[in-house]
């Protein structure tokens, strides 16, 4: 038994009902939490722990991103202030047919494990090619990881055609299954890439497996249009008729709900993953968040991948949520500091199907841990912890993570990665694409 | 003669016409520019220079912060997620008649200088009461500041009335005449506080000592109704009768605009603070950039103060602006990256009168400089170093500044200020508030 005491100025536990703990030792053993006490009772019921002081520190639980693609890091920034389909089609498709392999995406995942964990961040819902690659990265970080099950309904350099994407995302979920860190997601890429069939076998399959799903949905007016045309119907209606729509679905962007559409997400239990910050840039509009939040909606936040959010940041996203939302509806009151914390912390863990385990620092739940100085002189002072987090505190000010009980993250090092060996690898991949262009 | 070398990995000077330099010595000759050059031209010129390597470092000139009130760095969070009225009336207005004072205002606007200074901000234009003590704590840390002969038309513990606040400016603006860091606005603090006769006595005022302007206008829907019902006329309409739309004019916020105001202010030459993220939380709206733009209005960045927007980053109103405008307009190539880095640096400039010294890098301007380290994985890799800078870097990327040609920031630590005592002092200030409320 190895048991840690993490001394902490203030924890917010983000479970229901509690608030911010003044003054609270998180007690660690080996990979869960064991208890949350004050200062003095921890010392006196563990004398022998290990102890690491945060007394200018908050505590609160790892921060899952919900929605991105991780391998794109080494696309961030190459195509900028570009709308969506020319961005995809012009520019994104294009370089991942040419160079997408393997190897690129899992040093492109490393590089997004690696900001990510730096970040706060200790789970990342990815959706991309080469699921072991993600796999993999997520095991030599140390980070948690939902890999894909993916399918677009046309060639890549992954795979051949949708029975071919199947084959190779069972292939990879069979190869680590046991995996501590790695959830699966049955994952169809989007209505406008992904046919009925294909759908319906992506349904049987996560039925079989018991995995949610993850989608991008409703992302563009584009794409609600077009399915009018080919479909004669909106692609959630489509997607409804499939029997997708219920409480294994991760519903990526929708951004474009109509007045009926939002009730029936909340009556189906979707799940809603909200991109502020890549909605906003590729100019596909923003997410009715009051709205989707009155009618109760499951709604969480994600980066997108570093192509259309350079910045995979967390708390960037929950900074966003909480402040669009009360510009757009001119409303102060909305999307409370708190509602945009639980959006990243348990209400995403609800979503991944993890709520027993992750999302909030509660007794006999995974330790997934993130350590917030507020020590510097931008976060200073502090009137309220959980404020101060989304409306002053950044991704820089995250001093140390621990995911599954492991110090992944210290004193801002990566104490998983060599930081240089692994820059010096994406570099020479993107030079060589800067060459090849 | 004092000569510096500053050899940038990229150089982004923000004048007209230019690009992005790499491998470029920016040449200081104390306060000024004397060169920029390519690094082995510049090492031949000036053999017995200083040197200072910053070879996976973007330069860009000082960000300039059109709008705050530095002094509410005290303030930070005290009254989060409420909307304009009721946080002005019921929590800010009251915490200020109670504790606001010479010292209070000087400590709070020195926390929020350093603030500026570690994110690259070399400019405040600040508006406050005391502006004695803004002067001292821009001297004092080093940073450049427009300082305001303020005026609202009630009582506080600064001055008793309106000729009484005037009369206060003006001794300040005497008393620190020809301060090379300091510039000074006449500052009537908005529609709704400042009666007709004040306002001409401020704009006579500006024009005698050949001042700019700087007033909240159209903040809140509430405030044109209000303006309606009292004067029979919007705010702008009034201030247009007052003969105060002019180029002196720097217009903070003007989130409320019809049709025909915007054509009026690019006519009229008024400059226009966005301020993205302040008008976002109080739930004020979203100014309409995209129109500005295509009008031609002169539009700026600031922050507002920190008990509205939390964070004094002008790195995150720059990425808000580029965002904002085209997720609200749907279209991507609305405010690039580049357009959102001139309303922080050369825009900004011209509106405070001071487009012929600052706000680029270019031989003969003053020398505030700003060093950008991209070395981090999660700014890696770099397509573009322009957009890396709007859509990927944070404040926290900053490493060196020089204000006026002195080194301001040196690897990250203020040289100006010791920040321990800093602290010391506002955390007694704060404490005492928290105990009196």
């Amino acid at each position: 038994m190895s048991i840690t005491l993490l001394n902490a100025g203030w924890i917010i536990p983000m479970a229901a009902g509690t608030g911010t703990l003044e003054k609270h030792s998180l007690v660690m053993d080996d990979q869960r939490i064991a208890a949350v006490l004050p200062w003095a009772q921890a010392a006196a019921l563990y004398p022998g722990a290990e102890v690491v002081e945060l007394r200018e520190h908050v505590l609160i639980p790892g921060l899952i991103n919900s929605h991105t693609h991780s391998a794109m890091s080494l696309l961030r920034g190459v195509a900028d202030d570009v709308p969506l389909m020319d961005w995809l089609q012009n520019h994104i498709w294009p370089l991942e047919k040419q160079w997408v392999s393997e190897d690129w995406t899992y040093q492109g995942s490393l590089l997004s494990a690696a900001e990510a964990l730096r970040g706060g961040v200790t789970y990342l819902n990815d959706m991309y090619f080469f699921p072991t690659a993600m796999a993999r990265a997520a095991i030599d970080s140390g980070i948690r990881a939902g890999v894909s099950i993916n399918v677009i309904d046309f060639p890549t350099g992954y795979a051949a055609g949708p029975d071919d994407y199947i084959a190779k995302g069972l292939a990879a979920y069979g190869q680590f299954k046991g995996e501590a860190l790695l959830d699966w997601t049955s994952a169809p890429h989007a209505p406008y890439t992904v046919s009925d069939e294909t759908f319906i076998k992506l349904r049987e399959l996560a039925e079989k497996h018991d995995l949610q799903m993850h989608c991008h949905i409703h992302e563009t007016q584009h794409e609600v249009d077009e399915s009018l045309k080919q479909f004669g119907m909106r692609p959630l209606a489509r997607l409804d008729k499939l029997g997708l729509l219920n409480e294994r679905m991760i519903a990526v962007h929708m951004v474009h709900l109509d007045e009926e559409e939002i009730p029936m997400l909340a009556r189906n239990g979707v799940h809603l993953v909200h991109n502020p910050n890549s909605n906003l840039k590729l100019a596909s509009g923003i997410a009715p968040v009051t709205a989707l939040e009155a009618a109760g909606v499951n709604t969480i936040l994600g980066t997108d991948g570093a192509a259309s959010n350079n910045r995979q940041d967390m708390f960037g996203e929950i900074r966003a949520a909480a402040l669009l939302a009360k510009g757009v509806t001119q409303n102060a009151t909305t999307v409370s500091a708190r509602t945009a914390l639980e959006m990243a912390t348990i209400r995403a863990a609800k979503a991944m199907g993890r709520g027993d385990d992750l999302g909030s620092l509660e007794v006999g739940k995974l330790a997934d841990v993130v350590a917030v100085s507020l020590a510097a002189l931008e976060c200073r002072p502090v009137y309220n912890p959980e404020a101060q987090l989304v409306y002053v505190a950044g991704r820089e000010h995250v001093s140390d993570v621990w995911v599954n009980g492991r110090r992944v993250l210290k004193g801002r090092e990566l104490t998983t990665i060599d930081q240089g060996a692994l820059l010096d690898r994406t570099e020479a991949i993107v030079a060589a694409m800067k060459a090849g262009a």
